[in-house]
């Protein structure tokens, strides 16, 4: 089959079909609860946090991947496969909510504050709030299961199977890693750009970018090269990914990231942004670094004082130039990806839609 | 292929035989860990999860489980869907100490305990504590995609997986949504020996009992038939396991079931055993379980008084009762069984092993 032969979606109807995927399936789950007399906040809660917003950025990689393999097989196979990819990035957000103990996601509560708040009736607060971790704790459970229903019932053939599976198990490992590494390093004293940047390849640029394209071209049987050249692609964009990440968290307006500017600096999370910061500075600067960052009280005055710091030093001007020479790597790389020709565009798109953001 | 051409493993060598799969298996994580310079401590902790003990009950039944429906096919494979299964049984173990705070599992400290343990240094007490909270998420969550990973590389034919991941998702979707009905009925003030019975029959009979000989017998090619006579024998079991577990969670000797007495208590767990005393306390009862089931400072002394009261109100007399009628079902039930005929002998020990134990 050849590319001319499929009808290729474009981004917004991928995301449109890949909704509708999850869609149906939390619906199906919906009735099973009702019928078996299971709680029904389970599935809901999975479906208003999916429905909350998200741009669908590892399920757009997966189809565009396959598509630059030569979209070869049945597309609403793929889309299931996407699916499972957002299903995935779900159960690992509700997680890392409950993990940094954060209140807002995309805006709303995250997903243990509301089922705190669903069951505080009888509880004490405290109590309440245990009970809320506990609960998201099981329903990201739940997505990681769930994504893997989606996953083997996709009607993939044994051949796409065998492709995929290898990629799947590295993808789950390397952002439970990455996730690990960024645990063990936050609100530690030891920062180091070098830690903070394989921190950012395991749990963003592998997982965000390089994995998702390569099981969406895994399912078109795209061979070792056309995977290597992908990574040369997805690698820098990755970390450009993460550093842009990284300034929103602390330089964001809430209104458009969705979330609380000050919980990167409060949770004391060691970005490369901070380990350049702390590299650079005086000893008044790091004064102000040792005494706020990672200070559970910082307030927006500390705050002021903090991003003074990592501008001062030329750490956020650093930042904004490494996501410059990555962005320009990865579009130089895609140059050499022996891709069928069309991808070439969307590959561009989906990079600048995943750096030009706001949120 | 009949069953006297295949070697059948008793239960000691089945046990052996599951555990070098999972050794085998993290001894591989660790090397892959170590050459990408990731943290050694994740499989490490796994591994010492494992080794800290467990009955490998469910291996056991899953074989058991393939020996009733005629094992057919391979032995190998069998074996790595049986350490899949006990995999996943880290995974929900090391997920519930975390909900439940505990400090002790198989008489050494929980892995979130460990880990905060590890990661003190540099680190306030409640920071390390939080640490050792997430890593111990994550490291479930590995747990988790690891015992799908032995699953899907278990060298399973196209057929075996199809009769096989539909028990699988329907078992990971009944444990987590008995978990999840134990967290938000646990320290509430609804008990109900009805919502009790429930909670019990999806956390425990049918993950614990049912669905690993079922998923055994799949693998052999069962059929509905021997399916359902397998679940009338298992169900009764597994809720008798259950009731078991309920009664050692506050009458058991910690030295022999490897965990404090009074956390069960302490933590207002909604059992059956207290659901029955709560129907039949007098007002002074209903005031001492009111007072202290479910109080975070219950000491030795408060701990006697409920136990009065479970033993007072008869709570204790019927729940052993229980016991003996669901043990006497399921081994009647087993009179029943399509199987073959020497795989009798052994769920009959399993059986006993599930209720006769003090641990």
């Amino acid at each position: 089959m050849t590319a001319a032969a499929v009808e290729l979606p474009d981004v917004d109807a991928v995301r449109r079909r890949v909704t509708t995927v999850l869609d149906r399936f939390l619906e199906a789950k919906a009735r099973t609860a009702a019928e078996l007399d299971l709680p029904a906040e389970v599935p809901q809660c999975l479906s208003d946090f999916l429905a909350s917003g998200g741009k669908r950025l590892r399920p757009l990689l997966c189809v565009t991947g396959w598509q630059a393999a030569n979209a070869t097989g049945d597309l609403a196979a793929v889309l299931r496969v996407a699916a499972s990819l957002e299903m995935f990035h779900a159960f690992c957000l509700i997680h890392d909510d409950v993990m940094d103990d954060s209140d807002i996601r995309r805006g709303v509560p995250t997903v243990h504050r509301r089922l705190a708040q669903q069951h505080r009736d009888g509880r004490s607060g405290s109590a309440a709030d245990r009970a809320g971790a506990s609960l998201a704790i099981l329903i990201g459970d739940l997505a990681l299961a769930w994504s893997d229903e989606l996953l083997h019932t996709a009607g993939l053939t044994h051949r796409q199977l065998g492709a995929v599976y290898p990629l799947i198990d590295v993808m789950r490992s390397e952002v439970m890693y990455g996730q690990y590494l960024d645990v063990t390093g936050t609100g530690h004293s030891t920062p180091g750009v070098e830690r903070a940047l394989k921190t950012a390849r395991y749990k963003t640029a592998k997982y965000t970018i390089e994995r998702p394209l390569h099981i969406g071209a895994a399912l078109a049987g795209a061979d070792d090269t056309l995977l290597a050249a992908l990574s040369r692609f997805a690698l820098p964009l990755g970390e450009a990914f993460q550093l842009r990440d990284d300034l929103l968290g602390v330089f964001g307006t809430p209104a458009t990231t969705g979330k609380p500017v000050l919980d990167d600096l409060r949770e004391g999370r060691r970005t490369i942004l901070l380990a350049l910061a702390a590299q650079r500075a005086d000893i008044a600067q790091q004064h102000v670094l040792d005494g706020l960052v990672g200070s559970p009280d910082l307030d927006p005055d500390g705050a002021t004082r903090v991003r003074d710091v990592l501008e001062a030093t030329g750490a956020r001007t650093t930042v904004e130039a490494m996501i410059t020479a990555r962005y320009e790597q990865a579009l130089a790389a895609l140059e050499d990806v022996p891709a069928v020709p069309g991808t070439m565009a969307t590959l561009r798109r989906i990079a600048a839609l995943a750096l030009e953001r706001t949120s």
